[in-house]
């Protein structure tokens, strides 16, 4: 069997201008990277396409496959004479060196170049690494000239890189001309709040209006220190020019995807870019989105953060689920999770249940997608087709991975049947208007399942000063593990009744929300025992190992 | 007047992939990044070229010219009717941000387009700083893991930004799932052991061996422990796959340069990578270069480290200079001077005689290119030819930053004519095969002009060190003021008979220099009272404030 790598190398694709004209691009509205990139630049009012979203039952330590099925379903629409679009977020270079590999698709569902996506890309996140960085430099050096006194500085700076060692540190050592030692750290870039700007940021004039009112830091008399009365957002607008325009590239199949921003789906929200979501609407009739984890964590963020801002309204959701992940949740350990075991599936299907209530309380019409295994019973298949149908929601078998489009066609069918049917408006877990603990009590019990949420001492003192700035009016992007639906990773299926412990609150004012942490939060993964790092190089001008 | 970004601005550009067919690439030779920038791949084996190194008299704190001559006389050289080809530095984000502004020429001679130049470019700086990182990542986690005992880790993390806080720093805080504590600190971009080998590979396979031997730590044993040892050498060569090859863009007159790789010319060698240099001489029968500072910094280092690896001769020196440097090494005070002052600028000439002898001494034809100013006076002027003419160097007078390539037609008939007289073989200022000790004191005495050499206490443990370790017979890489020929600032014209002090050896293995520093040396910048970030913007989708 070949790997992904060996797959995308074999691959012949469409010249990137010949694919920019084929889709109604005019030459002075992309910008080529490389024969197979580009950056795109257009005026994305009265789009014409369907929204739809793809997420996740919770997760397992494998994987869902929930960017595969994404791209096998856009190709599976063009199979079936749809015109289709993908808007996906973009890989990070820590996970791809890391343990995870890297983010873009799989088997005969890739975008390609996979090595360019999963490597440097476009440079959008060494861009935002820069901006990050230079930020903090100039907080600290503005302290250092003795230009503003601060009591805190908010502010971290960021790597594209797994390094625990940057977590926590003490910087501005060795004497005065390096400035006063302060205790900080690095995060991933992908965890930073500048990353969840550029996918949040509807244009160039609302990245300036985020970047002006970006918290960097609380000034002695308590009131915030943002990066606009800094002086900073000219210099940030310059290095994120080119970072704001989405990336467009193409699936194995021909499909146009653009590729752009990649925030995390627990510290940020998740998704792709605004921009990117915009293009794929303007210059298809079906627009194929994802976020990232489950419907408890992507998509509640994609519905309650990024459609509430922007209006965008999806026609469907489709919830990617395997026989592998419900039986996970059903209490099988790893090692068994492929095989036959219809007991343990049978209990891990109150996941799959609790994840369809939460999409169609949002008022969606969902597709359950199956992502197919060698050797997956038909009768265990037969049941999760079933418990769908019961709750009204569409199912389908996909199997991109091994056919790209052609498996998932069935699911391509479902999924037009679903839209014609026709989803609601969407309703939102909560309003802006209710407290910041009203709406973390909101989506606790509509969505996660729990009943009470416990504020820590140190939560109600970041409260406090959040209320005191005047910043609680923002939603809300809930920190959470992904392997339940509940706080507690161990806490499989469909958890009932739990209190919800929050223990921080951070205000991103300028990505404008409050994150909200529930345990303790990764913000710099570290590397393992034998990083994926050693397996990639370059062969006869060829790269291998990625993945 | 116009500045330069508004003169950049108004220029029209040859599409690049216009350019990169007038120069005689094939289709699959060259990589478009943007329609005005490409990546290179061409067999560089059978140059047509001659090679022509740019650099200066000593410098002054309000900088030489010497980007500006080198394109003014490339442009000249194609009014004459020659074919040329330029081979720079790139500008580092750093500086752009902070003080001295960006790096791509002035006035009529520039390399367009120059904000994507002097901002992220084609991003070799970005993927020099990810895989110096991520190996910084990879040691530490291997120390973690328990799977190498060091004594040392002596590989430092790099940032493309002014950030006097990160000079020194302790990571790996706050508990043992972070790592151990452990004191370092962070270097700008360009003063990294990865800039110098991205600037010195000759060739993919060099890269590897390069990266193979490049030292990260000291083992409990005392023996060296090498990137290819920890096995990171693969995701290095991924990582630095595009970063190798030289970037094409053009002049304002349409002429094609490559602007590849930017390490700093005190703590590395100060010239752009073999891989531009060797491009420029397949392409065209001029190709220009520069190296950073003067005689006894960048050129030094041009032609005894990288023309001895390379075997590149060149065909001739020009040495820029103005009367405000002559004046300023004269004993004037920087506000004086633009004025008239015979006597400061005879007082000042013996700076230029040592460059010339200096030039000379290594073989080369040398041709004075006065950088000429507003109001610089005749009989002042005439006193510099003449004392050229004396040295039996060429001279003459460039206008280039007010006039382009006319402006510098002078220059190029010098050098035409120089060129036919010849240079001589290059002779080195030492032999490999000497001791350090002995190399440093040849520079010293045939260079600097000083007599003698003293080591520290520290820098006789690092020699005993490097002597050990077996890497004695390396080039050396002296890091000193390049506002002195000596190692004192403020010794100026041509400070004789003094003792160098030598304040530590550091071993480049993977570079493959010794790097031998003579007083503080800045390996990360600070940004100043008011850095030139607040002055840069985007403005009606057009960049402001960049220089």
């Amino acid at each position: 069997m070949l790997t992904d790598i060996e797959i995308a190398q074999q691959a012949t694709l469409i010249p990137i201008d010949q694919l920019a004209k084929k889709i109604g691009l005019k030459e002075e509205e992309f910008i080529p990277y490389g024969r197979d990139k580009a950056k795109v630049e257009i005026d994305t009012s009265n789009p014409k396409g369907k929204l739809i979203l793809v997420t996740a039952t919770s997760g397992m330590p494998a994987g869902s496959g929930k960017t595969t099925t994404s791209i096998a379903l856009a190709q599976a629409l063009q199979k079936l004479g749809e015109s289709a679009c993908l808007a996906l977020r973009e890989p990070s270079l820590g996970p791809s060196f890391g343990m995870k590999g890297g983010a873009a698709g799989g088997g005969y569902s890739q975008v390609v170049p996979m090595e360019s996506i999963n490597l440097h890309f476009t440079g959008d996140f060494h861009a935002i690494t820069a901006a990050n960085n230079l930020l903090a430099a100039l907080i600290d050096n503005a302290k250092h000239q003795g230009q503003v006194e601060l009591k805190e500085v908010t502010w971290r700076r960021v790597l594209d890189v797994n390094d625990r060692s940057l977590r926590d540190i003490v910087t501005g050592l060795g004497g005065l001309a390096n400035g006063t030692p302060a205790q900080t750290g690095f995060d991933i870039t992908a965890a930073s709040e500048l990353m969840a700007i550029i996918c949040l940021a509807d244009g160039e004039s609302d990245l300036r209006a985020r970047l002006d009112r970006l918290v960097v830091g609380i000034k002695k008399d308590g009131s915030a220190y943002t990066c606009g009365e800094l002086g900073a957002t000219g210099a940030l607008m310059a290095l994120l020019k080119d970072a704001m325009l989405p990336n467009l590239v193409q699936t194995l199949e021909g499909v146009p995807a653009f590729v752009h921003g990649g925030p995390f789906a627990n510290i940020a929200h998740g998704c792709n870019s605004v921009a990117a979501t915009r293009a794929a609407l303007k210059l298809a009739d079906w627009a194929i989105t994802e976020a990232g984890f489950g419907s408890d964590l992507g998509a509640e963020k994609f519905y309650d953060i990024k459609c509430r801002l922007t209006g965008l309204q999806p026609a469907a959701t489709v919830l990617v689920t395997s026989l592998k992940a419900l039986k996970w949740h059903g209490g099988v350990a790893l090692p068994e999770i492929g095989k036959p075991n219809m007991e343990a599936l049978k209990a891990g299907l109150p996941n799959l249940r609790a994840h369809i209530k939460n999409l169609q309380n949002f008022g969606q019409q969902v597709v359950v997608s199956l992502n197919h295994f060698f050797g997956d019973p038909e009768d265990e298949i037969e049941v999760v087709r079933n418990e769908c149908k019961a709750l009204g929601a569409k199912f389908a078998v996909s199997d991109g991975f091994a056919k790209g489009g052609e498996g998932a066609v069935d699911v391509a069918k479902e999924l037009i049947e679903a839209v014609k049917e026709g989803s609601q408006p969407l309703q939102f877990s909560y309003n802006l208007d209710q407290t910041v603990l009203e709406k973390i009590q909101e989506v606790n019990t509509k969505v996660y399942g729990g009943k009470d949420v416990e504020f820590s001492p140190a939560a109600q003192k970041d409260l406090a000063k959040i209320d005191a700035l005047g910043f609680s009016k923002l939603p809300i992007c809930i920190a959470k593990t992904p392997f339940s639906l509940s706080h507690e990773p161990g806490w499989k299926g469909a958890p009932k009744d739990f209190t919800l412990p929050v223990q921080r609150l951070i205000l991103n004012a300028g990505a404008g929300f409050i994150v909200v942490t529930t345990g303790a939060i990764m913000r710099m993964p570290g590397l393992p025992k034998k990083p994926a790092a050693y397996s990639i190089d370059v062969v006869n001008g060829k790269f291998v190992g990625l993945s």
